[in-house]
């Protein structure tokens, strides 16, 4: 095998040995390999990297690779979340990464400018799915279906400034749950905020609050504040930044930027520092101002049905009726909700911090007729947990507890004490591999039985199978419990059974 | 809650009821529905669908849904897929969707076309990814990772033609599976092939065969003939296309389109007829020809040492040596591969009928210095799983099974015989999640009982727990078994426990 001289044999040697050397005999074996095969690559065509002296290897801005640790932590959250979802009876779904660009037109008003759009390669105008609620929407239309209870994992994009520290990407992996259908009043919307509680207690990433709010109960305060029908959307959009900007700022975008009076801007400032339980709901619905507005009574006769279901659901203290949340997305009609974890400052709850949404959602019920081409609609409300943001805190969690997460789940190692053992080790992990076992060997003719040793130890590997010519002339092999040391002798015969009888057993 | 008439609660019985009504009430109340609705999509200012008189609604060219059916078959392949990968301890990686444009480039050769550019929005250049592959070897490289073995999951977009009926989109899901590091020769080569039979036979897709070649003796081939050194990877395109093709039209576009003369062509055709086991491999070292080929000659030795291996491993009767095996992809520098699902045309075997491609992979020594600003290099191998094809057979295995899929899990409904009875069920199917127990209840005031147990049968759910007046003012619950319709009466206080004990026995 001439490609594989000796000088590449001595590099694996000294990566697996990297315990042992140092690690600058590593870079120089390296290098001295690199030459062999840039030579290799020159003679296969492929273009070597010199025609390139400004190449910089990255990946796009905003995005990021998840790492073997990052997937496990993923994985375990992921399973959280999607075990609670089945729990509550919904089916899963996938929709494509791109839609054509005229099905998510309209649907985000200030926002669209943020969407990823392909170039038009001379095919159709496509752009990058910006959540999974529009393709959601536009699946119950094209399908025609009038009720459904679904769960999508997916990511989805954003052209926003990345905020990378807080766990805010351009790419993102979106968990959502949706309840599409006619039904009666609040008890799907209920069933969502207990979804929440449940994902967000489940997760155990501290104490936390879901603000509850309802669409209506904004456009009627803009309505009574004096706010133009025509501004509503855009307003709410300012208003929605009010978990990152203060209200200064915030009013001086709609009066600067947008073009409200003070006046109008001044009353709708003191509506959004409200926030409580039910008694909020009963006050505002004889509040002077906001009870002559239709719309902001039908709401608050909806949020106080909602509280009185999440009193029976017992998370009724977990919600707070919050003014001033308005959700920026277009296409809510009804009830809003928007869950932040909270961190405790000296008492727990009393002057808590809010450290950002993890979680939100709300009613849409006009989406789905924005797809049908007769205008049939569908009423839905739903949910969506941003993930990103929580595998960043359960992640910053496990650094700093020092426990260190097992990236594979190898439950047998086969290893040799001797040269030229390799075709035993083959026909051995090849059974363990066939009855369903964990397995790995190293990919040397002949390892060192002290690197075997190490690689087991460095990737907790809990299993060893020892093979070597004593072993093998006596048709035994020998099996040691890595953690202990111990060593026991087995019958070559029952060595599957009786590694499936500790590995049940554990 | 005047948003919700009786109008909309018809609609729903209507909708639920849908078993014991003609679906023309359905319409016609859906209708009546409508009108409503998009009074309240115009008040709240949402684009009423009347602006678009020639809206059609679809997904994009190439790409599809999946449904709550399809999504249960891909998640028992994927589960299956990925349970394989962890047996041979490889570790979960995730890349983003899109990568930087320059770093696809010059990867594909002629099939660069085929990527999915952004749009250049004033940022970076963009493409979505292409495979699994590129982007691995572009992580390895800007991590400095000298060795790896990682599994990875994922879409994948090429503009390609879709030819949707045989499962070709042009969004697609890959599994891909690799060995990076300097290792001994044909270890790692050999694990791969291994894994693609225990995955395939583990599917049960009915009997396979996995050509192999080397490009080395592709390119030793082509030299030999006659072929430019220039030429090589556009020829080696076009040989690939030999699976859908037949010899003639592939040597007509040799020659007419990429400038072969007939004779070198007719040469290649002799040679791309040759398939065969380890005695193919050992013919072919002896052919006065190909042996004048050094690079030939290393891939040959290659292959004899990975036969012996697969015999090792129990596998060498499902490998076929095939010399006009040529793979597509420009990055393949040693071994290539190809697993072929093989349709018995009367008897087994004979005469068998090659219905596709269903994985494949290869060594890729020279990928990731394309990477490594300093050329540094890591040697790779692996293989990809093309599961949209295996959707596509599974889903059509089962939909000539007649056999009904579930899509949800839930364990148990909360039903009443009465009116009135919302608040208890609320109470009661909280406590079942908060136990862990997959609950659902509709989302009904006042629901019919026949509405209820038709709900259960179509979904399949086990159990029901029935709560009325009488059973309220007892302490007592009913639980039902749907398919025996065995009732037996219960303490409240030990329902969830009962039905923890139920499930855990079924």
């Amino acid at each position: 095998m001439s490609h594989l001289g000796p000088l590449r044999r001595g590099v694996w040697a000294a990566l697996l040995g990297q315990l042992l050397r140092p690690p600058r005999a590593v870079c120089i074996r390296a290098v001295g390999c690199h030459s062999q095969v840039a030579q290799a690559v020159l003679t296969s065509q492929l273009k070597p990297h010199q025609e390139k002296p400004n190449f910089i290897i990255k990946v796009p801005k905003g995005t990021r690779d998840l790492s073997p640790q990052q997937m496990v932590v993923r994985e375990k959250i992921l399973d959280k979340i999607v075990s609670c979802f089945k729990r509550h009876g919904a089916e899963g779904l996938d929709t494509p990464a791109f839609e054509l660009t005229e099905m998510l037109t309209e649907k985000y008003e200030d926002n669209f400018g943020l969407m990823y759009d392909l170039k038009d390669q001379g095919g159709e105008l496509l752009s990058l799915r910006y959540d999974l609620t529009v393709p959601f929407a536009r699946y119950l239309a094209m399908n025609k279906l009038k009720k459904m209870k679904r769960y999508q994992v997916g990511k989805v994009w954003r052209r926003e400034s990345p905020a990378i520290v807080q766990g805010r990407y351009r790419e993102f992996c979106q968990c959502d749950f949706d309840i599409a259908g006619e039904f009666d009043p609040m008890i799907p919307d209920a069933e969502c905020l207990k979804i929440m509680c449940e994902i967000l207690s489940g997760l155990q990433l501290g104490d936390f609050l879901i603000k509850v709010n309802d669409r209506r109960v904004v456009d009627g305060m803009f309505a009574v504040c004096g706010v133009p029908e025509s501004k509503f959307r855009t307003i709410c959009t300012s208003m929605d930044k009010l978990d990152k900007m203060s209200w200064e700022d915030v009013r001086y975008e709609m009066v600067a930027q947008k073009g409200l009076t003070p006046e109008v801007a001044d009353r709708i400032g003191a509506y959004v520092q409200c926030h409580g339980g039910i008694s909020l709901v009963e006050e505002m619905s004889k509040d002077p101002r906001l009870s002559q507005s239709q719309r902001a009574l039908q709401g608050l006769g909806d949020l106080k049905l909602l509280f009185d279901y999440l009193t029976l659901f017992g998370i009724a203290e977990k919600i707070s009726f919050d003014l001033s949340l308005a959700r920026g997305l277009d296409y809510y009609t009804g009830v809003i909700y928007e869950a932040v974890l909270l961190q405790s400052r000296g008492q727990a709850g009393k002057g808590a911090l809010n450290v950002g949404s993890v979680a939100a959602g709300g009613r849409y019920d006009g989406l789905v007729a924005q797809f049908d081409p007769k205008g049939h609609n569908v009423p839905c409300v739903g949910l969506s947990i941003g993930v990103e943001r929580i595998f960043y805190l359960v992640e910053q969690k496990m650094k700093a507890s020092g426990k260190r997460v097992r990236t594979t789940e190898t439950q047998v190692f086969v290893a040799t004490p001797q040269k030229n053992f390799l075709r035993e080790r083959l026909k051995l992990i090849a059974e363990l591999w066939d009855a369903g076992i964990k397995a790995e060997m190293l990919y040397k003719n002949n390892p060192k039985l002290l690197t075997q040793l190490h690689y087991c130890e460095k990737t907790y590997i809990p299993l060893m199978v020892i093979i070597g010519e004593q072993e093998q002339n006596e048709g035994v092999v020998k099996l040691r419990t890595v953690a202990s040391r111990e060593e026991v002798t087995i019958n070559r015969e029952s060595l599957v059974a009786e590694i499936q009888k500790r590995l049940s057993e554990s």
